[in-house]
């Protein structure tokens, strides 16, 4: 095993219990042996329940199954169950059949609808799933139902996370509380339309469903879909929000909730990116000056996915000539002699070329921080973007090449 | 120094003597010590001149004012001057003074119409080149051009390329002999848009500049616009093919010409890739049964490119999962259940899973190999599309990490 990220966080955050939800974990010895590899969330009646997936052509079984119940009828109680150790992905008419195999036995044992059961699987590709396993779990799991269960859940998800990851809000709406809590697992084959990603998060709020699709689809964009590992996408990802609405508070169109959420999603999503796959340092790439939104977005993940950009990090060089590369190649419109450059605070290039006041000794010891931010302004326009990534190292290529996964 | 790729060839070609071209190197320090790093071409009077350039839009001085050359006036002589060690690129207002600088030399010790040099500059991105360093050594290089320089021009314009790449051809049109004999550099910042190439390919053949650039320019798509390293592109990307006349076989609309001109392409296009920085294994990516040969191209070009299939190559894994995942990111239209996968003529996946004759042993026997071919099937259409790239190793990380390119 890897070690720990030198990017975690220092602990897994207490996260508030949310009224409604109830989480249970077991060893089904699906790949790994002598750890938790399911978890099992019981949802409260009237939960309403908003998805976002990977929008991979090779899109996983339990993944096609999950989008065709998000935003179907609200009908008494529901659950999510999880594996890892098998994504279930690229296994034929096998896949579905698991799918089924799993909703049908807590559909069962917790007399759930099998349209309210929301199912994922994280790990290797193309095996056969042994649901058989799981199948045999499910009691036990049934019975070991707790509402203080988000943690062990979110270790029971981890594939090859060094950490498990937590975030949680509270928000005061009309003078009363709301609680947000949420996890997710993923640190490779992490990049947009979500990552190798699955993320859970949970809410006491009320909201229907279609509103709260609304919001969470929209805040993906600046979140989840923000971030890139690898620039690789995994056939799996899913985030899946759920409000029980126990709280009692209404949320719909309240900002103050809007942000709560966007924090919790953004929190997440940034310690996905602390846990890459190798990472030494966390990045955030903020482009600005391009003629739209959409070319800042190109350009700023062009920087965030180049080799030899995360290389140059890797090695703390400032190498900005290789950020100018990314750009170049990007797509986004530009005009050489109107870019400028910032590593922090540190001016390195101004209209085309290297700032007059700029010493590669200030770039240099910039470069030795663990959390960077490089700054481009491509000086023709007002659009913005902001991404996060982190450097390509030995690590990566030591947990790729030998790791099946 | 990098030892030299384990996929080079035994040995650099002897290239024929192409009648009309002349070469000369010499040690401008523009910035390695020891070496050679300048290289001068003479081309006889009537020579068309056709050119191929990177598609960046952070375009270097050097490739605009090539661009802007192409196509010109066929007045006299024409000459190339290329120097290694500085890309000008990035470098303000400073890069056409450069330029400006090193054709008004040569033109001068030439007497070549400006309008009849092309330059090319790679290295460093970012740093003003000190063009007087080789302007100074114009003189010297005016002095010693020989017809049989071909090799040593092909290492002075070498950066962390690992070994010189050259090809050639001989081809009998109506009768007689036609020449072709090209030279490459290039090894890292390696996509298409032309790579983080510089390719000079020389011809006895009669052929005029429109028909000649409408050759190259085909051509360039199926040759260097198919092979990726790392995804990066540069700001440099160069080819240039000289048609000198000297044979007096007309070969415009010969498809034996053509034939041998891509193959010397493919030849120089493939011995890049096999230097690629850190390459332990040359791998051809053959996607066939797309909607389109557009969409082919996307798939095959998301499989080279992904760097979880990449370090599984490294590894040599069999881990077709990954390839299954890239088709999936790749924007290709696919239906995952008709997708068939085989390594080499081992069928490994097919109807959307593993092959019923499929023994993990035979893969991994498979991916010992040097030289992979993986075959991607997508079972919907019929286009088709072959591109070539390496695997991703820690030498990629140990040159790019440390390396200042």
């Amino acid at each position: 095993m890897p070690p720990v990220s030198p990017l975690a966080p220092a602990s897994f955050p207490d996260l508030p219990v949310i009224a409604g939800v109830r989480f249970a974990t077991a060893e089904a010895g699906v790949r790994y042996k002598g750890r938790t590899d399911v978890m099992l969330v019981e949802l409260v009646e009237g939960t309403s329940i908003a998805g976002v997936y990977t929008r991979s052509g090779t899109r996983s079984a339990a993944v096609l199954d999950c989008q065709a119940k998000t935003g179907g009828p609200n009908d008494g109680r529901a659950a999510i169950l999880v594996n890892s150790g098998n994504s279930n992905a690229f296994t034929g008419r096998n896949g579905q059949a698991s799918v089924d195999a799993i909703c049908a036995a807590v559909a069962d044992r917790l007399s759930v609808e099998p349209t309210r059961i929301f199912t994922a699987s994280t790990g290797v590709i193309g095996e056969p799933l042994p649901h058989d396993r799981i199948v045999a779990r499910i009691d036990e799991l049934a019975t070991t139902l707790s509402e203080t269960g988000a943690e062990a859940a979110a270790r029971a998800i981890m594939t090859t996370d060094t950490f498990a990851k937590g975030a949680s809000a509270e928000v005061q709406v009309g003078g009363q509380s709301v609680r947000i809590a949420g996890f997710a697992k993923g640190s490779g084959m992490i990049a947009p339309d979500m990552a190798t990603m699955l993320v859970y998060i949970f809410t006491d709020a009320v909201i229907a469903q279609p509103a709260l699709q609304h919001l969470i689809s929209d805040l993906a964009q600046t979140t989840f879909n923000c971030i890139t590992v690898d620039s690789d996408t995994s056939t799996s990802d899913t985030l899946i929000c759920a409000a029980t609405g126990a709280s009692g508070v209404d949320v719909a169109g309240d900002d103050g909730f809007a942000t709560a959420l966007e924090a919790v999603m953004r929190d997440l999503a940034h310690q996905v990116v602390r846990d890459g796959e190798g990472a030494t340092k966390f990045v955030e790439v903020q482009v600005s000056g391009s003629r739209s939104d959409d070319d800042a977005r190109k350009a700023a993940m062009a920087i965030a996915n180049s080799p030899l950009v995360k290389t140059a990090i890797a090695g703390e060089d400032p190498n900005w000539g290789r950020v100018v590369m990314a750009v170049g190649k990007s797509g986004a419109e530009a005009d050489r002699d109107r870019l400028s450059i910032r590593f922090g605070d540190i001016v390195v290039a101004e209209e085309g070329w290297v700032a007059p006041g700029y010493r590669e000794e200030d770039g240099a010891a910039y470069m030795k921080q663990q959390d960077l931010v490089l700054r481009v302004d491509l000086g023709i326009g007002d659009g913005t973007a902001t991404v996060w990534t982190c450097d390509l190292t030995h690590g990566y290529i030591e947990i790729n090449a030998d790791y099946r996964s």
